[in-house]
Protein backbone atom coordinates (compact mmCIF):
# COMPACT_ATOMS: atom_id res chain seq x y z
CA UNK A 1 0.00 0.00 0.00
CA UNK A 2 1.48 3.05 -0.73
CA UNK A 3 1.54 6.14 1.67
CA UNK A 4 1.72 8.98 -1.21
CA UNK A 5 -1.44 10.58 -2.47
CA UNK A 6 -2.27 10.82 -5.73
CA UNK A 7 -3.91 14.69 -6.47
CA UNK A 8 -5.57 15.49 -10.11
CA UNK A 9 -4.65 18.73 -10.52
CA UNK A 10 -6.67 21.67 -13.03
CA UNK A 11 -5.34 24.13 -15.55
CA UNK A 12 -6.63 27.00 -14.24
CA UNK A 13 -5.46 29.80 -17.24
CA UNK A 14 -4.06 33.00 -15.26
CA UNK A 15 -4.24 35.86 -17.26
CA UNK A 16 -0.71 36.11 -16.95
CA UNK A 17 1.51 33.04 -15.73
CA UNK A 18 4.54 34.71 -15.67
CA UNK A 19 3.85 36.99 -13.28
CA UNK A 20 1.87 34.50 -10.97
CA UNK A 21 5.13 32.40 -11.51
CA UNK A 22 7.40 35.13 -10.15
CA UNK A 23 4.77 35.87 -7.51
CA UNK A 24 5.45 31.93 -6.59
CA UNK A 25 8.99 32.23 -7.10
CA UNK A 26 9.36 34.95 -4.31
CA UNK A 27 7.12 32.83 -1.73
CA UNK A 28 9.03 29.73 -2.04
CA UNK A 29 12.40 32.27 -1.26
CA UNK A 30 10.67 33.97 1.55
CA UNK A 31 9.57 30.37 2.81
CA UNK A 32 13.08 28.77 2.47
CA UNK A 33 12.16 26.09 -0.16
CA UNK A 34 14.23 25.58 -3.51
CA UNK A 35 11.88 24.21 -6.23
CA UNK A 36 13.52 22.59 -9.46
CA UNK A 37 11.40 22.02 -12.29
CA UNK A 38 13.21 18.79 -14.25
CA UNK A 39 12.51 18.25 -17.20
CA UNK A 40 12.68 15.92 -20.53
CA UNK A 41 11.38 13.37 -23.15
CA UNK A 42 10.28 10.47 -22.15
CA UNK A 43 12.70 7.64 -21.33
CA UNK A 44 15.88 10.02 -20.82
CA UNK A 45 16.36 9.11 -16.98
CA UNK A 46 14.35 11.36 -14.60
CA UNK A 47 13.15 8.96 -12.46
CA UNK A 48 17.08 7.38 -11.71
CA UNK A 49 18.63 10.44 -11.84
CA UNK A 50 15.82 11.65 -8.95
CA UNK A 51 16.79 8.97 -7.18
CA UNK A 52 20.27 9.22 -7.06
CA UNK A 53 19.94 12.47 -6.20
CA UNK A 54 18.05 12.22 -2.99
CA UNK A 55 20.21 9.17 -2.14
CA UNK A 56 22.88 11.61 -2.04
CA UNK A 57 21.49 14.62 -0.60
CA UNK A 58 18.82 13.68 2.41
CA UNK A 59 21.36 13.96 4.98
CA UNK A 60 21.52 17.75 4.36
CA UNK A 61 18.04 18.71 2.71
CA UNK A 62 14.54 17.45 3.80
CA UNK A 63 13.30 16.75 0.19
CA UNK A 64 9.97 16.45 -1.43
CA UNK A 65 8.92 15.53 -4.99
CA UNK A 66 6.14 16.35 -6.84
CA UNK A 67 5.62 13.32 -9.94
CA UNK A 68 3.78 14.55 -12.50
CA UNK A 69 1.97 12.07 -15.20
CA UNK A 70 -0.88 12.07 -17.31
CA UNK A 71 -1.37 8.62 -16.09
CA UNK A 72 -0.41 6.02 -13.87
CA UNK A 73 2.01 6.14 -10.67
CA UNK A 74 5.16 4.71 -11.44
CA UNK A 75 7.46 6.62 -10.74
CA UNK A 76 6.12 8.04 -7.50
CA UNK A 77 6.00 4.63 -6.56
CA UNK A 78 10.02 4.19 -7.33
CA UNK A 79 10.44 7.51 -5.86
CA UNK A 80 9.06 6.35 -2.81
CA UNK A 81 11.34 3.77 -2.00
CA UNK A 82 13.88 6.11 -1.39
CA UNK A 83 12.45 7.51 1.94
CA UNK A 84 11.59 10.83 0.08
CA UNK A 85 8.41 12.65 0.91
CA UNK A 86 6.14 12.41 -2.53
CA UNK A 87 2.98 13.40 -4.31
CA UNK A 88 2.03 12.39 -8.07
CA UNK A 89 -0.17 15.07 -9.91
CA UNK A 90 -1.93 13.98 -12.30
CA UNK A 91 -2.54 16.18 -15.19
CA UNK A 92 -5.49 14.73 -17.06
CA UNK A 93 -4.15 14.51 -20.06
CA UNK A 94 -2.45 17.67 -20.07
CA UNK A 95 0.98 18.18 -21.41
CA UNK A 96 2.44 20.37 -19.20
CA UNK A 97 2.35 21.97 -15.95
CA UNK A 98 1.58 25.75 -15.33
CA UNK A 99 2.29 28.13 -12.35
CA UNK A 100 -1.10 27.03 -10.97
CA UNK A 101 -1.14 24.00 -11.41
CA UNK A 102 2.28 23.53 -9.66
CA UNK A 103 1.34 26.03 -6.98
CA UNK A 104 -2.08 23.09 -6.75
CA UNK A 105 0.83 20.09 -6.09
CA UNK A 106 3.03 22.21 -3.56
CA UNK A 107 -0.44 22.79 -1.39
CA UNK A 108 -0.99 19.23 -1.92
CA UNK A 109 2.34 17.41 -1.21
CA UNK A 110 2.76 20.67 1.77
CA UNK A 111 6.22 22.34 2.48
CA UNK A 112 6.25 23.78 5.51
CA UNK A 113 9.09 20.53 6.65
CA UNK A 114 10.81 20.78 3.43
CA UNK A 115 13.55 22.70 1.79
CA UNK A 116 14.22 21.03 -1.49
CA UNK A 117 11.51 20.24 -3.81
CA UNK A 118 11.86 18.85 -7.38
CA UNK A 119 8.76 18.60 -9.86
CA UNK A 120 9.48 15.90 -12.01
CA UNK A 121 7.34 17.38 -15.28
CA UNK A 122 5.76 15.29 -17.87
CA UNK A 123 7.86 14.13 -20.65
CA UNK A 124 8.17 16.58 -23.24
CA UNK A 125 10.41 18.50 -24.69
CA UNK A 126 8.23 20.92 -26.05
CA UNK A 127 5.06 22.06 -24.37
CA UNK A 128 6.73 22.14 -20.55
CA UNK A 129 9.25 24.47 -21.56
CA UNK A 130 6.18 27.27 -22.62
CA UNK A 131 5.22 27.76 -19.13
CA UNK A 132 7.04 28.99 -16.46
CA UNK A 133 5.94 26.72 -13.50
CA UNK A 134 7.10 29.20 -10.71
CA UNK A 135 10.23 26.91 -9.97
CA UNK A 136 13.48 28.56 -8.65
CA UNK A 137 15.60 26.86 -11.34
CA UNK A 138 14.90 24.95 -14.61
CA UNK A 139 17.04 21.60 -15.49
CA UNK A 140 16.52 19.62 -18.41
CA UNK A 141 17.91 15.74 -19.27
CA UNK A 142 18.97 15.12 -22.77
CA UNK A 143 20.07 11.25 -22.84
CA UNK A 144 22.89 9.84 -25.35
CA UNK A 145 20.63 7.52 -27.09
CA UNK A 146 18.16 10.35 -27.98
CA UNK A 147 20.59 12.35 -30.29
CA UNK A 148 23.61 15.22 -29.97
CA UNK A 149 21.31 17.35 -32.42
CA UNK A 150 18.23 18.01 -29.95
CA UNK A 151 18.90 21.37 -29.15
CA UNK A 152 18.77 22.22 -33.02
CA UNK A 153 14.99 21.26 -32.84
CA UNK A 154 13.65 22.06 -29.25
CA UNK A 155 15.71 25.27 -28.48
CA UNK A 156 13.00 26.44 -26.67
CA UNK A 157 13.18 24.29 -23.53
CA UNK A 158 17.62 24.69 -24.10
CA UNK A 159 16.86 28.23 -23.65
CA UNK A 160 14.89 28.14 -20.66
CA UNK A 161 16.98 25.74 -18.70
CA UNK A 162 19.84 26.47 -16.01
CA UNK A 163 21.53 23.24 -16.05
CA UNK A 164 21.41 20.81 -18.72
CA UNK A 165 22.23 17.28 -17.71
CA UNK A 166 23.78 14.98 -20.72
CA UNK A 167 22.77 11.45 -19.42
CA UNK A 168 23.39 7.48 -20.12
CA UNK A 169 27.12 8.72 -20.85
CA UNK A 170 27.76 4.76 -19.77
CA UNK A 171 26.22 4.12 -23.17
CA UNK A 172 28.31 6.51 -24.96
CA UNK A 173 30.42 3.95 -26.93
CA UNK A 174 26.98 2.30 -28.65
CA UNK A 175 25.78 5.40 -29.86
CA UNK A 176 26.85 8.33 -32.16
CA UNK A 177 26.71 11.57 -29.75
CA UNK A 178 29.20 14.13 -29.47
CA UNK A 179 29.18 15.76 -25.82
CA UNK A 180 31.71 18.75 -26.98
CA UNK A 181 29.36 19.26 -29.81
CA UNK A 182 25.67 18.99 -28.19
CA UNK A 183 27.50 21.35 -25.44
CA UNK A 184 28.36 23.98 -28.16
CA UNK A 185 24.79 23.59 -29.52
CA UNK A 186 22.95 24.47 -26.27
CA UNK A 187 25.57 27.22 -25.14
CA UNK A 188 25.14 28.92 -28.66
CA UNK A 189 21.01 29.03 -27.04
CA UNK A 190 21.40 29.72 -24.12
CA UNK A 191 25.53 30.65 -23.04
CA UNK A 192 24.62 30.51 -19.51
CA UNK A 193 23.50 27.01 -19.30
CA UNK A 194 25.74 24.84 -17.02
CA UNK A 195 25.88 21.40 -18.60
CA UNK A 196 26.70 18.20 -16.52
CA UNK A 197 27.43 14.50 -18.46
CA UNK A 198 26.15 12.34 -15.79
CA UNK A 199 25.38 8.69 -15.96
CA UNK A 200 22.39 8.17 -13.42
CA UNK A 201 23.06 4.55 -13.50
CA UNK A 202 26.95 4.24 -12.70
CA UNK A 203 26.94 7.99 -10.84
CA UNK A 204 29.66 9.15 -13.04
CA UNK A 205 29.86 12.79 -13.05
CA UNK A 206 27.27 12.94 -10.40
CA UNK A 207 29.20 15.26 -7.98
CA UNK A 208 29.24 18.16 -10.55
CA UNK A 209 25.40 17.97 -10.18
CA UNK A 210 25.17 17.50 -6.58
CA UNK A 211 27.50 20.88 -6.54
CA UNK A 212 25.47 23.09 -8.78
CA UNK A 213 22.41 21.96 -6.63
CA UNK A 214 23.71 22.45 -3.59
CA UNK A 215 24.81 26.16 -4.35
CA UNK A 216 21.51 26.72 -6.16
CA UNK A 217 19.29 25.47 -3.29
CA UNK A 218 21.75 26.86 -0.53
CA UNK A 219 21.01 30.31 -2.20
CA UNK A 220 16.86 29.92 -0.83
CA UNK A 221 17.80 27.41 1.75
CA UNK A 222 20.15 28.68 4.03
CA UNK B 1 21.71 24.51 -51.43
CA UNK B 2 18.10 22.30 -50.65
CA UNK B 3 15.58 21.76 -52.78
CA UNK B 4 13.01 21.15 -50.23
CA UNK B 5 10.30 23.80 -49.65
CA UNK B 6 9.80 25.43 -45.85
CA UNK B 7 6.39 26.24 -44.80
CA UNK B 8 5.11 27.86 -41.82
CA UNK B 9 1.78 26.27 -40.85
CA UNK B 10 -1.26 27.86 -38.70
CA UNK B 11 -3.37 26.28 -36.35
CA UNK B 12 -6.82 26.78 -37.73
CA UNK B 13 -9.16 25.18 -34.93
CA UNK B 14 -11.62 23.54 -36.65
CA UNK B 15 -14.97 23.20 -34.58
CA UNK B 16 -14.99 19.51 -35.42
CA UNK B 17 -11.50 18.35 -35.92
CA UNK B 18 -12.52 14.62 -35.92
CA UNK B 19 -14.66 15.24 -38.58
CA UNK B 20 -12.36 17.48 -40.62
CA UNK B 21 -10.29 14.45 -40.51
CA UNK B 22 -12.37 11.89 -41.93
CA UNK B 23 -12.74 13.97 -44.93
CA UNK B 24 -9.29 13.68 -45.64
CA UNK B 25 -8.95 10.14 -44.83
CA UNK B 26 -11.57 9.51 -48.07
CA UNK B 27 -10.40 12.42 -49.90
CA UNK B 28 -6.90 10.42 -49.69
CA UNK B 29 -8.36 6.67 -50.43
CA UNK B 30 -10.29 8.47 -53.40
CA UNK B 31 -6.79 9.77 -54.96
CA UNK B 32 -5.35 6.55 -54.03
CA UNK B 33 -2.53 8.41 -51.56
CA UNK B 34 -2.15 6.34 -48.75
CA UNK B 35 -0.67 8.88 -45.30
CA UNK B 36 0.96 7.67 -42.68
CA UNK B 37 1.18 9.45 -39.42
CA UNK B 38 4.50 8.50 -37.99
CA UNK B 39 4.52 9.73 -33.84
CA UNK B 40 7.39 9.24 -31.10
CA UNK B 41 9.35 10.60 -28.17
CA UNK B 42 12.57 13.08 -29.60
CA UNK B 43 15.59 10.54 -30.48
CA UNK B 44 13.79 7.43 -30.97
CA UNK B 45 14.82 7.28 -34.83
CA UNK B 46 12.11 8.16 -36.59
CA UNK B 47 14.20 9.56 -39.08
CA UNK B 48 16.18 6.95 -39.61
CA UNK B 49 13.61 4.41 -39.95
CA UNK B 50 12.25 6.75 -42.61
CA UNK B 51 15.18 6.34 -44.65
CA UNK B 52 15.01 3.04 -44.28
CA UNK B 53 12.11 2.82 -45.20
CA UNK B 54 12.25 4.94 -48.71
CA UNK B 55 15.34 3.06 -49.25
CA UNK B 56 13.56 -0.04 -49.17
CA UNK B 57 10.27 0.87 -51.20
CA UNK B 58 11.22 3.69 -53.64
CA UNK B 59 11.35 1.57 -56.13
CA UNK B 60 7.48 0.18 -55.57
CA UNK B 61 5.77 3.69 -54.31
CA UNK B 62 6.33 7.18 -55.40
CA UNK B 63 7.01 8.45 -51.93
CA UNK B 64 6.64 12.05 -50.63
CA UNK B 65 7.80 13.09 -46.48
CA UNK B 66 6.56 16.33 -44.60
CA UNK B 67 9.09 16.84 -41.95
CA UNK B 68 6.89 18.54 -39.08
CA UNK B 69 8.90 20.15 -36.44
CA UNK B 70 9.00 23.60 -34.36
CA UNK B 71 12.35 24.66 -35.93
CA UNK B 72 15.16 23.59 -37.63
CA UNK B 73 15.41 21.37 -41.04
CA UNK B 74 17.98 18.95 -40.36
CA UNK B 75 15.52 16.07 -40.74
CA UNK B 76 14.70 17.23 -43.87
CA UNK B 77 18.35 17.65 -45.01
CA UNK B 78 18.42 14.05 -44.46
CA UNK B 79 15.13 12.78 -46.11
CA UNK B 80 16.31 14.96 -49.31
CA UNK B 81 19.28 12.34 -49.85
CA UNK B 82 16.57 9.46 -50.09
CA UNK B 83 15.97 11.58 -53.41
CA UNK B 84 12.20 10.95 -51.88
CA UNK B 85 10.12 14.41 -52.50
CA UNK B 86 10.50 16.37 -49.09
CA UNK B 87 8.77 19.23 -47.41
CA UNK B 88 9.44 20.61 -44.34
CA UNK B 89 6.84 21.98 -41.83
CA UNK B 90 7.18 24.57 -39.28
CA UNK B 91 4.51 24.46 -36.89
CA UNK B 92 5.90 28.21 -35.44
CA UNK B 93 6.13 26.33 -31.78
CA UNK B 94 3.14 24.53 -32.17
CA UNK B 95 3.56 20.60 -30.24
CA UNK B 96 1.49 18.43 -32.71
CA UNK B 97 -0.08 18.69 -35.73
CA UNK B 98 -3.79 18.85 -36.32
CA UNK B 99 -6.34 18.01 -39.86
CA UNK B 100 -5.77 21.37 -41.13
CA UNK B 101 -1.92 21.54 -40.68
CA UNK B 102 -1.89 18.16 -42.05
CA UNK B 103 -3.81 19.12 -44.93
CA UNK B 104 -1.70 22.49 -45.54
CA UNK B 105 0.99 20.11 -45.63
CA UNK B 106 -0.03 17.97 -48.18
CA UNK B 107 -1.08 21.03 -50.61
CA UNK B 108 2.25 22.41 -50.02
CA UNK B 109 4.07 18.81 -51.02
CA UNK B 110 1.60 18.06 -53.93
CA UNK B 111 0.36 14.58 -53.49
CA UNK B 112 -0.64 13.74 -57.24
CA UNK B 113 2.38 12.07 -58.24
CA UNK B 114 2.75 10.62 -54.92
CA UNK B 115 1.39 7.18 -53.70
CA UNK B 116 2.59 6.84 -50.29
CA UNK B 117 3.19 9.60 -47.99
CA UNK B 118 4.34 9.87 -44.44
CA UNK B 119 4.20 12.65 -41.87
CA UNK B 120 6.70 12.93 -39.41
CA UNK B 121 5.43 14.25 -36.87
CA UNK B 122 6.63 16.41 -33.91
CA UNK B 123 8.92 14.59 -31.50
CA UNK B 124 6.56 14.52 -28.87
CA UNK B 125 4.41 11.21 -26.97
CA UNK B 126 1.45 13.57 -25.26
CA UNK B 127 -0.53 16.14 -27.73
CA UNK B 128 0.15 14.66 -31.26
CA UNK B 129 -2.20 11.37 -29.76
CA UNK B 130 -4.88 13.77 -29.00
CA UNK B 131 -5.38 14.90 -32.70
CA UNK B 132 -6.33 13.20 -35.63
CA UNK B 133 -4.61 14.07 -38.27
CA UNK B 134 -6.69 12.93 -41.07
CA UNK B 135 -3.72 10.10 -42.13
CA UNK B 136 -4.80 6.97 -43.37
CA UNK B 137 -3.15 5.03 -40.51
CA UNK B 138 -0.67 6.03 -37.55
CA UNK B 139 2.49 4.44 -36.39
CA UNK B 140 4.90 5.44 -33.69
CA UNK B 141 8.14 4.39 -32.13
CA UNK B 142 9.51 3.46 -29.10
CA UNK B 143 12.96 3.03 -28.66
CA UNK B 144 14.52 0.45 -26.40
CA UNK B 145 16.54 3.22 -24.31
CA UNK B 146 13.28 4.86 -23.24
CA UNK B 147 12.10 1.94 -21.41
CA UNK B 148 8.82 -0.79 -21.63
CA UNK B 149 7.50 1.00 -19.10
CA UNK B 150 6.04 4.24 -21.89
CA UNK B 151 2.89 1.97 -22.37
CA UNK B 152 1.74 2.72 -18.80
CA UNK B 153 2.63 6.35 -18.52
CA UNK B 154 1.43 7.73 -22.03
CA UNK B 155 -1.47 5.21 -22.98
CA UNK B 156 -3.25 7.35 -25.22
CA UNK B 157 -0.22 7.12 -28.13
CA UNK B 158 -0.35 3.63 -28.04
CA UNK B 159 -4.28 3.49 -27.92
CA UNK B 160 -4.74 5.28 -31.35
CA UNK B 161 -1.44 4.13 -33.33
CA UNK B 162 -1.87 0.68 -35.72
CA UNK B 163 1.46 0.30 -35.48
CA UNK B 164 4.26 0.01 -32.91
CA UNK B 165 8.00 -0.11 -33.74
CA UNK B 166 10.18 -1.32 -31.18
CA UNK B 167 13.79 0.71 -32.38
CA UNK B 168 16.91 0.04 -31.38
CA UNK B 169 16.88 -3.35 -30.62
CA UNK B 170 20.41 -3.89 -31.52
CA UNK B 171 21.28 -2.37 -27.97
CA UNK B 172 19.21 -4.76 -26.50
CA UNK B 173 22.22 -6.05 -24.35
CA UNK B 174 22.59 -2.78 -22.72
CA UNK B 175 19.60 -1.48 -21.48
CA UNK B 176 16.69 -2.89 -18.99
CA UNK B 177 14.00 -3.56 -21.67
CA UNK B 178 11.50 -6.57 -21.95
CA UNK B 179 10.37 -6.66 -25.59
CA UNK B 180 7.29 -9.27 -24.14
CA UNK B 181 5.99 -6.97 -21.46
CA UNK B 182 6.04 -3.84 -23.75
CA UNK B 183 4.27 -5.44 -25.73
CA UNK B 184 1.73 -7.15 -23.79
CA UNK B 185 1.56 -3.59 -22.03
CA UNK B 186 0.54 -2.40 -25.31
CA UNK B 187 -1.78 -4.72 -26.13
CA UNK B 188 -3.44 -4.56 -23.12
CA UNK B 189 -4.34 -0.47 -24.26
CA UNK B 190 -4.87 -1.91 -27.82
CA UNK B 191 -5.40 -5.49 -28.40
CA UNK B 192 -5.29 -4.59 -32.14
CA UNK B 193 -2.00 -2.64 -32.44
CA UNK B 194 1.06 -4.39 -34.46
CA UNK B 195 4.52 -4.69 -33.17
CA UNK B 196 7.46 -4.90 -35.04
CA UNK B 197 10.79 -5.05 -32.89
CA UNK B 198 13.09 -3.86 -35.47
CA UNK B 199 16.80 -1.78 -35.59
CA UNK B 200 16.78 0.75 -38.08
CA UNK B 201 20.45 1.12 -37.79
CA UNK B 202 21.05 -2.58 -38.78
CA UNK B 203 17.50 -3.67 -40.33
CA UNK B 204 16.55 -6.61 -38.15
CA UNK B 205 13.51 -7.12 -38.05
CA UNK B 206 12.60 -4.54 -40.77
CA UNK B 207 10.85 -6.84 -43.69
CA UNK B 208 7.95 -7.48 -40.68
CA UNK B 209 7.13 -3.58 -40.78
CA UNK B 210 7.76 -3.57 -44.71
CA UNK B 211 5.07 -6.30 -45.37
CA UNK B 212 2.66 -4.24 -42.70
CA UNK B 213 3.30 -0.99 -44.33
CA UNK B 214 2.87 -2.39 -48.25
CA UNK B 215 -0.37 -4.21 -47.04
CA UNK B 216 -1.67 -1.09 -45.53
CA UNK B 217 -0.49 1.02 -48.79
CA UNK B 218 -2.06 -1.36 -50.92
CA UNK B 219 -5.16 -0.45 -49.73
CA UNK B 220 -5.45 2.99 -51.11
CA UNK B 221 -3.18 2.71 -53.58
CA UNK B 222 -3.36 -0.55 -55.47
Amino acid sequence: MEKFKILEIKANIFEDNKKEADILRDELKENKTFLLNLMSSPGSGKTTTLRRTIASLKDEYRIGIMEADIDSDVDAKTIEETGAKVIQLHTGGMCHLDCSMTRQGLEGLGTKDLDLVVLENIGNLVCPAEFDTGATKNAMILSVPEGDDKPLKYPLMFQICDALLINKIDVLPYFDFDIEECTKRAKRLNPNIKVFPVSSRTGEGFDAWLNWLREEANKNVR
